[in-house]
């Protein structure tokens, strides 16, 4: 049986990344490609190492016929996503990869992004697209909500610490290290390669980063009271992954088990034995997450490290693992390839 | 059905990308590991990145049981390489990655690397891997020579156009550059980051790199006469990709034509349209090859530039495909991933 | 003394070097900074790694005082400058940084360039500014052309062998190797980290860089017949550095002494012993060419192989060098920083 | 007049940093370069990049005839250094940048550094080098102990922060993005560009980085008590610099006001203005250490960013500048260049 696929903002990298892992999946079959400013164009003029595939040519979204799509990708930008979902045939399973539907409440979105929000009634069907913590709900949703990439790191760490009561809710400093393409492909002097290469800088520092309206929107739900994080980002000069380094004040021990009863089952978070940490090279191109737990020389301080690709297990691996559950397929089909090292 | 692999030599770069190829492979099962040096190892400690997988301890190689095996990769160093093979079972296939069987001639094997050969009748038997030209002798062989990443890269280019009559024989150069994977996991000065980061170079040039044996072996057979090219390989900093550029003498729409008629047909050699050219970035982490060609300014001169991966294209992705032909399988079973980018 | 300097286009990265380079000179002072974009902004808002300069804010070029400025460098794009500098004082010494005069002949201009030229009378004036073969002519001119970065490598490498008779004219071939920053800061997407890191490419095949109208302008001169070369640049996940090599039928013994001939009491051209190659990583950051001869295995061919930083002997470090030679002073005052390494 | 100085280690990457700054310098004159392991060797054979010096053939450190020299820089191995040292005329001025002087007490050293202190005496002398606050001490020392370029890090942002008592002693936390040269010129496959290139990671994580033993010993020094911070460096692929994130519980405006007191007239420190953060690119290849401070979200915590090049202002500029000091010279000789950008 074969699943037809549309993705709507296939000229991104999340919308390549997509196509890529697409290509390996054993049912879906891409019908449709929209992509509004290169309409037109064939994959090999968009994207040249995708010229192999027998792929249809780049259309504007409002002329693709949804009628025989079973599920579509929406890899678009902010805020367009949401005009575009709007329109779309009111049945059909659609995956976001957009920040527009991960935060349920209107006003905390309307805070982080600066606009009120077009579609509202959309916003409260949408299911947030954390795969490991939101299966059933994934599994039997008409939109999902992926989350962001930086956002699906940092709570891989800590939303079974929170849970178990295993560390100080007032004590999280969360210090990231992302790889360039998570700034997308657009056109910014900070993206060149002679300003980025043997360069790197930490931004949104001191609370700004929008990730942050997922992490507070979460993490209280689970505590059950108001929890905010201390979170910094850093540009790192590399193009896949992000590392981030969890302080918080609790047992090593008690959070190794924490995290080890979580995702013992698990097939993509793979929990290292206690006192190793992970790195990017061992993650890019995959959908694994990689988790090391050390404790600091500072009785009752740990340190937990994660590690994932962010174009992969943070967005477009994270998508397709949805897809799957959506359309009840096997939930790793087409996300089992190993990483690319070196 | 299954078909029963070891790999020798597991614990360097063609090995892990030969586990990683395989991991997507439809029948094949990784049923040894072998590695001296890293013997009692699991493959988390040797390469963290393959955790995830179920695969067996590393072992000595003379311990591995060969009766159950189909077929052997032996991903191992020159000179070792040829010790090691000549004590395997005599009927088991083999795919050899080093250069011990490369060159048919045992005297140009000695003149190019510095030793007489040690299993000269094994060197009789080897077919020399390069599947596009050799696809038949391959099927039916018990032991494959893969190519060097370098000769195979240059053989693409130059292989149809010497057979087709397009070019001066006289007047070929092939100027390579080459990401640093090609030269192995060793420890040394050159390939430390400080050192290449930053910095790229001319090395081998004047025509002192072993993979002119290949070149001088392969072309002169084709054209029936003795041909000797210009070959300069350079070292660039990053890890997968050679793009070769060869200046020729001939007319580009002949070379084209010449190109496609060898490859329209081939799932993995991708001929650009006429004037268009490849990238590295395009082909990474894949099995294909694209191929461009570009006429000079000067009437009669023509640029053909041909990318591919060193470690998949070059090595270990050919050794698969070889692999699958040598057991009946489809010659593409495991290699059809999409390219990685960004 | 102190020289008083004006820079036009001092955003720009040439503009940059160029204040990295007159910070170490012993008589050079800035007194004006001219970038319309970005008038009125501190250099260390457009620069912040020049913030503890005290340096005059950015102003629109129209607004500058040029009366006591001794000396302007030009760091405009192509086109803007020939009209900026036609309408600077007529005795105002310049040092063009951009392709404006590098062509003597106007159609020889508008063929590469695609325009016709605004200040034909200008371009009359000015002096080809390849410090090593130009210096008396630099040392009286009011204006003096940069050259092309590439163009200067090249030359460096052909023009004594041109001028020595010792290379058939006819078989010349040069493979460039381009660090990103020659792109200069505008926004390409080919340009960004995520596409160049870990990818390579050829651009410009064919002979239809710019910079081929320098190489046959000066090469046909030398020689007293029209000289084409051929000519590919690549580029390579770098930021600063041109590797060149050459292809050139000659014997190497003879390339080498007339090399050295050129060469020897050149304060930053180095010949490195016969059969040494050079490398950019021990140039970076300087105003040092280092070139390399090594002969081919093929009787009477010989490569020969140039690194220097297109930034600084490429660029800025060319102009600094030709204006110290307009305004009288020792040729290397500014210049003799050691290479960044690693 | 000319101030004579040795250079013990000069083949690893601090000695030749040493070397590209003293080439800048006013007085000082290189007359001697020991080098055990490339001794007889050219410094064009073991640094090609310094091949326009004229610089002594690398000796034996036995060899070396100190009479005649003014200072010494030992940048020898840990331990070596002390055994180096201790053998050296009793009256020669020595700036060591080894470990082997940081720790004034012999159980902190032993406890760090896993062995006995072979010279404690010497150890008694040693004058910790971190110029802005030992300037006095090190103008009048015989031998002065380089610090660790992560400590001299940590140090510039913290120690004004604990002297001025704006910040819990008890909930300071350094998260440290380091690149590669600060981990030598040693061959480890962690080291390779192949597995650092496109990957990170973070090590000696949880308190067992030997650094800690500065940070413990001076901020506990500074504080009159016991001061424990909790210390994770990452290894990032660049190839200078040390960025240093901060978290710490203090009033941001009254962390700015400490900061500006402490360095407003310090030449090379230089504090950004609020909310302002450095970044590694915009420091490379100087002396320069940039500073931010930035109010968290959370009220009360704080965010300090620091960025230095660690082989300039982290360990061979410190050097020199200390090396001034100690000879009566202008701090600044040799120091001054702009970072080189891009």
């Amino acid at each position: 049986m074969t699943h037809s696929i549309a993705i709507l903002g296939a000229s991104g990298y999340t919308g390549a990344e997509l196509i890529r892992l697409i290509t390996g999946h054993s049912s879906m079959k891409i019908k449709a490609l929209g992509g509004n400013s290169k309409a037109g164009q064939t994959i090999a003029q968009v994207f040249p190492h995708l010229r192999h595939l027998d792929l249809p040519v780049l259309q504007q979204i409002e002329e693709i016929d949804f009628s025989s799509i079973d599920l579509c990708f929406c890899a678009l930008p902010h805020k367009t996503s949401q005009e575009v979902i709007a329109a779309l045939p009111a049945g059909l399973k659609v995956v976001d990869l957009s920040a527009d539907f991960r935060l349920r409440d209107p006003a905390a979105y309307e805070k982080w992004y600066g606009n009120p929000h077009a579609a509202p009634e959309l916003q409260k069907q949408a299911v947030y697209g954390l795969t490991e913590f939101y299966r059933a709900e994934i599994a039997g949703a008409r939109l999902v909500a992926g989350t962001g990439c930086n956002a699906a790191t940092g709570q891989y760490i800590l939303r079974p610490l929170i849970a178990a009561g295993v560390i100080d809710l007032d004590q999280i400093i969360l210090d990231l290290k992302c790889a360039v393409s998570g700034a997308g492909r657009s056109l910014k002097e900070n993206l060149l390669h002679a300003e980025l290469s043997e360069g790197y800088h930490g931004y949104a520092i001191g609370g700004t980063h929008r990730h942050l309206g997922e992490f507070d929107q979460e993490f209280s739900a689970i505590a059950g009271r108001p929890v905010h994080i201390q979170f910094t980002p850093h540009l790192v000069p590399a193009n896949r992954g992000i590392l981030a380094t969890a302080y918080v004040s609790g047992d090593a021990a008690a959070i190794h088990d924490a995290l080890a009863a979580q995702y013992s089952a698990e097939p993509f978070i793979k929990l290292l034995p206690m006192g190793e940490a992970p790195s990017t090279r061992h993650i890019r191109g995959s959908n694994f997450c990689h988790i090391g737990v050390v404790a600091d020389r500072i009785s009752g301080r740990t340190i937990v490290v994660a590690a994932l690709d962010n174009l992969t297990k943070g967005s477009s691996g994270q998508a397709l693992q949805n897809a799957n559950l959506m359309l009840g397929l096997d939930e790793t089909d087409g996300l089992m390839m190993a990483p690319l090292f070196p």
